[in-house]
């Protein structure tokens, strides 16, 4: 299929826009009429710039408040269309967005709607321009397909065409079934907008709220298999107002935008292949061959974190080393020919790279101590990376000594590197074979600590859906609920999203606020950092005991949390007295507990969580993030 | 009447919120049960912290889905509120707020919930404690202060009352006539709180978007003037759900806080004593009476700007100088004492400061050349600084040299001064009598400038509501519309405040975008910083025209504005060439036209707008304004 996507999606000037687009390999954009408007050049200009890109101009949008007007309105209104032709035709646009009528003038009587789209068309027929109609979902008279169509049919003109967008009919909860009953090549355009369900006013909703396919909670997947089964064979497009993607840089919504047309692609292959499957008559498996949807290897089977890796220098290492070690991990390894250490505990392996002049150190001296890198476990390593480049993710191949393994890795968004490790399951080590086993360690049980349950990122507000794409995207991971957590400087938002199998979580945490913790670690890391790292246990009473024993530091809980906690669960006496002895957090769901500890921040930039899961519990015991953050908080105020 | 605010409706830790709260001379607080369930003291320590900060702790909140329950909750539910009525009486908080219930489980059945809301009174009775029952707007069987009154009348307790809040009656755009009928005393405490229109799910709103009285769009003068007719002689209180709130420094927000309490009460004194004066039913001036609601010196006439006084050093004063020669002005004298020029048009004064060791230079250090006082024409300059005073605002005195006249100031949210100035109207020249006239520069007519017509502040997003109430208590402006704009790199939002008279205009300009020229100018000064100053003239084209030949740099427009214009407005051919020649920007409303230009920045601090004013027209031509933002980032990208 043709990828387009409208000059509104992104920020920047118009010439930054155009030169985003075309990096990501769209094909073509939308044009929107204010970014025209602003623009220092001539309409030749622009086509000229664009063809330089290699990108046409596929709409021109939008004219607005045009039919169902009375006769001097009219008037007026194709004077105005024909001055929008001129432009066009300088442009080389082939097409023009007429959107309802919103104008509390309008008369909304559907023959004159037909009659002066009529005339339009035919006006733009004598310079081979074409008319596309859409509804608008807060039209004054049409807020429907249905109701566009019907006066795209009533005025019957080869120039005149439907426009549709999934946003308009899918805010009104409108059924897209019968799209698939308009004729293909009536359909002249297809603009994609995903959306979080909100419940506010659809005008406002539409202005501030769109987001890109894979980023909201609309069903996209079935509106664009009607359509496609109607015998739309022209482009996708993306016109996305957003607010934030209006400040994001433009080169990563771009990348955003491609991958979530991909995504989406991909998808409804899939289901027109199952439609077709399972149903006889024809049109999916003739939609499906009409347009050559994108079609990415599949994501892997995942086996959660196969290590964690993190980037320090001498001082920060040694630092490290005696907090993991206190935390019950022994030093299994130094790498083969790198300053690496690797440190063990159950399943979970963490790296420490002190190696100087390597990606780690790069991203130490940009950030501190930090995460650099996580290891995905997957069932087939090579598939994962192929599949992410596919999605428009960069491939990262660093230098490798004889005898390593190859770890073929991604760059995520924010720079650190994701790396896909061959094997999932007991008994497999892929990470031990590039380390030699360090002597003067003895087998140890350790603190208890069993896996990694899930890896907290710092995300500025602008990264979020950008995160929620490439997790879903590239890792398969679908998302649960959004959160909010009240911060004593502002609100968190926070959002888990993990695998089918729970075996791989990761929780993004955002906030508006320029002054939470989160937003600070995340704006010091250039918007995405670790924040912290949740160990799994089985038995959190003795992990914590053995842990404090050893001396490891803990954000202490308020006495009253345990009171307020009595008061809303009956824990029992002995229960309650033990985890507010040890400082144990407690949150309990219709499925199961939550039991977890945060220890004290690392050189101010992650920390370390302990938990443990109790039945189906699912979430990540969000409720009792403000008791970190105010603890934090005070003790800041008591060091100030 | 006694004052208090709700712990959540600012940002910090208990301890620095409560020292925010006793210096802006609040009487008491609502204790919101989360700040204290993570506070890292005792309950008889925080009772000892706001006794010695002189707070009351009048409410503990929220006991949250209590009535109508099945027995076995209702059970738990009494052990769970004695748990609280201990954490009560340790902190010596004599009410607990009750909100109605919104859980699934609850039965509807408005006998049971009497019978349980009796029960827990009678316990409270006991400890001598008092359950105020609430209504909340998504409250599942009871959102109206009528069903929860009704209930409270049923269940028939001494120490059961109702609690109302402005925000759960006007929010669902319920009456609030019929408080007036309530008995006082069983009315046991009010809450005020603001909030813009907006058409969204209610409790989203009220989480999120509540604000101060006076900074929202309610009717808090009727809803209050109800409430005290009814009899109630209890706290006034703020309980605001903000999320920009929750990011703002506290002691401002405590402020604004103080300051819309006294505003509100100056309005229901006025408006009790209108309706006392109106009826002899006595409840008017019983209600007037019984509480003493705050009564500030009123507004005085005001006259426009008497004067804009810019923080310079010397090299910026020379090359300032220039642009204002360029533009028609001339050096009409010397301060008496100080290293200050002033500059004249029409009835513009323009102060050029570069006075070292002073007020502008400290400004000029830390924001650069800058508009750093203003003033304002008052019929009475020491009344309108009393009630300045009156409303929080903190009075300013300068050193003042012999011969030199006193010009009270006060201290604007974000650091400038604005000063009042005695006298308005023509001939009346209270600027110039402490300026020896300059001696080198002869009478001129200028380029037909004639006054200010407004000035534009960029703001931090969290300076707004701060400047909608200082505007509104202080200088007693009233908003317009609120705006959209859309720059390349966010949007900016633009609010318009004016006097009755329209000779007080100023804009407010804000942008949650970390990268729009408005939020880098905000940021860059500490949050406010004057944008721009729009100068009015009479003939647009001349005035124009003469300052292009004196060499006036203007913001270029592109052609394709002059294009899309021709298409929207039927100007002339002739008319329209003149404006495309000068880059003369057009916009029309019901009411009349304005056209406008604006002059490049200066030092990429401020510019200016020259304005024509014809007709009615009462806005700012905010719709052109991307032409001119997207006209800047083309012009730096071009520079980069």
């Amino acid at each position: 299929m043709r990828r387009s996507t409208a000059t509104v999606s992104l920020s920047g000037t118009l010439r930054q826009k155009l030169q985003a687009i075309a990096a990501a390999r769209f094909d073509g954009i939308e044009l929107f009429e204010p970014d025209f408007v602003s623009f220092d050049g001539s309409a030749a200009e622009l086509a000229a710039m664009a063809g330089d890109l290699g990108l046409t101009i596929d709409l021109y949008q939008p004219l607005r408040d045009f039919e169902g007007m009375p006769d001097a309105d009219h008037a007026r209104n194709l004077k105005r269309a024909e001055r929008k032709f001129d432009l066009m035709q300088a442009l080389g646009a082939p097409t023009l967005l007429v959107c309802s009528n919103t104008s509390p003038r309008s008369l909304g009587d559907a023959e004159r709607s037909a009659a002066q789209l009529h005339e339009l068309a035919e006006r733009a027929a004598r310079r081979n321009l074409r008319i596309g109609y859409e509804a608008l979902a807060w039209g004054r008279h049409v807020k429907r397909y249905r109701e566009a169509w019907a006066i795209v049919e009533r005025a019957d003109h080869p120039h005149l065409g439907l426009i549709l967008d999934s946003f308009h009919t899918l805010s009104l909860g409108d059924d897209p079934s019968a799209i698939a009953t308009i004729p293909g090549e009536k359909i002249f355009f297809l603009q994609m907008a995903d959306a979080p369900i909100l419940a506010m006013d659809v005008l406002q909703w539409a202005r501030h709220h769109r987001c890109f396919p894979g980023q909201g909670q609309f069903d996209l997947e079935t509106f664009l298999a009607r359509v496609l089964r109607a015998g739309y064979a022209g482009p996708l497009s993306l016109e996305i107002f957003n607010d934030v993607f209006r400040e994001t840089p433009n080169r990563r919504t771009a990348t955003d935008a491609m991958r979530s047309l991909l995504l989406l692609e991909s998808q409804v292959r899939q289901r027109l292949a199952r439609e077709a499957a399972e149903s006889d008559d024809g049109t999916a498996r003739a939609a499906s061959e009409r347009v050559a949807l994108f079609d990415p290897p599949a994501v892997p089977r995942l086996g959660g974190y196969a290590f964690l890796e993190f980037a320090v220098d001498d001082t920060a290492a040694e630092a490290l080393a005696a907090l993991l070690h206190a935390m019950g991990f022994v030093r299994a390894g130094r790498h083969r020919s790198k300053a690496v250490t690797l440190y063990r505990q159950g399943a979970i392996n963490l790296v420490i790279n002190a190696e100087p002049d390597s990606f780690a150190r790069r991203r130490f001296v940009e950030h501190g101590p930090s995460v650099c890198a996580i290891g995905i476990a997957a069932a087939d390593a090579e598939r994962a990376v192929n599949r992410a480049v596919a999605l428009q993710s960069a491939r990262f191949d660093g230098p490798r000594g004889a005898r390593e393994l190859a770890m073929p890795a991604i760059v995520s968004p924010g720079g650190n590197l994701v790396h896909f490790v061959a094997g999932v399951g007991p008994g497999v080590d892929p990470i031990g074979a590039d380390f030699v086993a360090a002597d003067n360690t003895t087998p140890d049980d350790g603190s208890g600590l069993c896996h990694v349950d899930h890896v907290a990122l710092g995300l500025s507000p602008d990264q979020l859906d950008t995160w929620v794409l490439f997790s879903r995207a590239v890792l398969g991971l679908e998302p649960g609920d959004s959160l909010e957590l009240a911060d004593p400087f502002g609100l968190v938002r926070s959002l888990g999203v993990a695998d089918r199998g729970r075996s791989l979580r990761i929780v993004f945490n955002t906030s508006s606020s320029r002054a939470t913790r989160t937003a600070l670690s995340a704006s010091a890391s250039g918007g995405v950092a670790v924040q912290h790292i949740a160990f799994a246990c089985d038995d959190i009473v003795a992990t914590v005991r053995q842990m404090r024993a050893a001396g490891v530091p803990f954000v202490p809980i308020s006495a009253n949390y345990y009171d307020d906690l009595a008061a809303r669960i009956d824990l029992g006496a002995e229960r309650l007295a033990t985890l507010r002895e040890l400082g144990i957090l407690f949150d309990r769901s219709a499925d199961g507990d939550y039991l977890h500890i945060y220890t004290a921040s690392f050189a101010g930039r992650f920390f370390f969580e302990i938990v443990q899961r109790v039945g189906g519990y699912d979430a990540y015991g969000a409720l009792n993030a403000p008791a970190r953050l105010a603890s934090e908080a005070q003790a800041a105020e008591r060091g100030g």
